[in-house]
């Protein structure tokens, strides 16, 4: 039998190339042509593009994505008789370089050294260090895995947060999100890499924020809606010394209008905490279209109940 | 027995604070009056405070410097009659903040995202990960070792080079001084963490320099004799895609009108990468001075000869 791939990025060229150096028998790729939509038995897809063509979908039985967030392919009224398999594991160390870049410029002080800088001043000043400083990660799946082993490695105490609070290597405390109010008034440090769920919407707003610490930094590298970017927004012109370091929001691109991008103590970027590397994501697929050729399970299949 | 203690340090009030948390039976501890300085027969001081003093150090039988660095204290002109200790292994940790803080902030282009922040700019980018790049370290000791550990954990290759070539914990391959020339152009990231000796002495001059890679970004983090900081400056300003970072001077504080201070792609800072905090350095000695009243040998013992 032969299988049909429809390519739905907005790199087809790219992923087109990598994919030939695959070892892909029985499959023809496809471009995106409406005959495609209807034809693909497997798609290779961004869920944006992919959301609003599901219904056309005729042959659908397996779709890649190539995002980890797959919040757009799930949502109720969307359908569910096809597997979904996502990206994951491979996220984590981007992010870890993202958020202790951050941390580390911020505690460290990158900006007002090069302020001397630039006046040629000499000024050794004091400093903390991330060595017993607390860090509060909301989640635990592979990436808070992940970031939680850089804290230890920096000499940070962990805690994580997650649906069951049940523990997981790497925190020395895990809990669930309804201690979130105990947990918050002691972190230091406090990331979001959560998904999208109700659960997880708007947990993070005027009145969990009260309860940071007055020099907390808070990070959101997850999804957007966990935030109130509006309660955010007003909290910080109220905490000048807090820090939120933000990547993902509820629109992106943020409007242009929106007043947190000229706020001093919010640092604004566009997504880029953690990419898919093509090369990786190509991995992933070539990896499951050998196991869906030998009819075994796929890896990073997503629970469409859970939502990740 | 009753042993003198001289402290002569900037913080020396810190200092007797903390001290007397310690259990330090049978110890006087002593201002810095002339006649301290003859009669102590323990030293708890800054290597360069202590230097000019030590020929009227009639009692002086052992010398605990509060800094890691003591080459002020081991020129070949001054005696070496006592028992030197300094201060190790708690730089690690702060060094690798330092260094991985300014690595990170550069690869992930903090300043370009602050610049398109400013301008309510969204336009993500491609970057490069740690993932893969190779770190060269001048010196393999308990710094670099450190170091090394923290390159790992964010995927780097590390290589070292020490004056035996010998194999180290956390390092992919050791080599020696003399196999500078042929590691200079496979590494992404440079750091120098080597005490100054006649064997370091401007190891990286304008014949090494021009072995670096074109994107080559190069850590001063040990002693700033290491360095020639004018062929540095020269070859930094035909190499505008390279970024030096420094944190040590051959003088300190750098001279204002040094033209380093405004290059663009210099980061100059005041040696702050890894300053002795109070509390670590008196635990140090405090634990020594228990060791020297048992008769017993004390740590980070210092070795004239190799002037470390």
């Amino acid at each position: 039998m032969t299988h049909k791939l429809l390519l739905l990025t907005r790199e087809n060229d790219k992923y087109r190339e990598l994919l030939s150096n695959c070892n892909l028998p029985h499959l023809t790729i496809l471009g995106d042509s409406p005959d495609s939509i209807m034809q693909s038995d497997i798609w290779f897809a961004e869920p944006n593009l992919a959301a609003p063509l599901l219904n056309h979908a005729k042959n659908l039985r397996w779709l890649q994505s190539t995002f980890a967030g797959v919040d757009k392919l799930i949502s109720t009224r969307q359908r569910r008789d096809y597997i979904l398999t996502n990206i994951r594991g491979i996220f984590g160390p981007l992010m870890s370089e993202y958020l202790f870049g951050y941390l580390l410029a911020h505690q460290r002080q990158h900006q007002k050294y090069q302020q001397q800088q630039q006046q040629k001043q000499w000024l050794p000043g004091s400093y903390q260090t991330l060595q017993g400083q607390h860090l509060l990660l909301l989640g635990t799946g592979s990436i808070a895995q992940h970031i939680a082993s850089t804290a230890k490695h920096f000499g940070m105490t962990v805690t994580g947060i997650n649906r069951q609070g049940m523990a997981t290597a790497s925190f020395d405390k895990v809990g669930t999100l309804a201690q979130l109010n105990d947990f918050l008034p002691k972190a230091d440090v406090i990331a979001s890499v959560l998904p999208h769920t109700e659960e997880t919407h708007n947990i993070l707003n005027q009145h969990t924020l009260t309860l940071l610490k007055p020099k907390a930094m808070l990070f959101n590298l997850g999804r957007g809606n966990v935030l109130d970017l509006d309660d955010l927004d007003s909290h910080l012109s109220q905490h000048p010394e807090q820090q939120a370091i933000l990547d993902v929001f509820n629109q992106e691109p943020l409007p242009a209008e929106h007043p947190i991008w000229a706020r001093s103590n919010a640092i604004i970027t566009p997504h880029i905490a953690a990419p898919s590397f093509p090369e990786q994501v190509v991995e992933v697929f070539c990896h499951n279209y050998a196991l869906w050729l030998k009819q075994q399970p796929l890896i990073n299949l997503v629970d469409f109940t859970k939502g990740y």
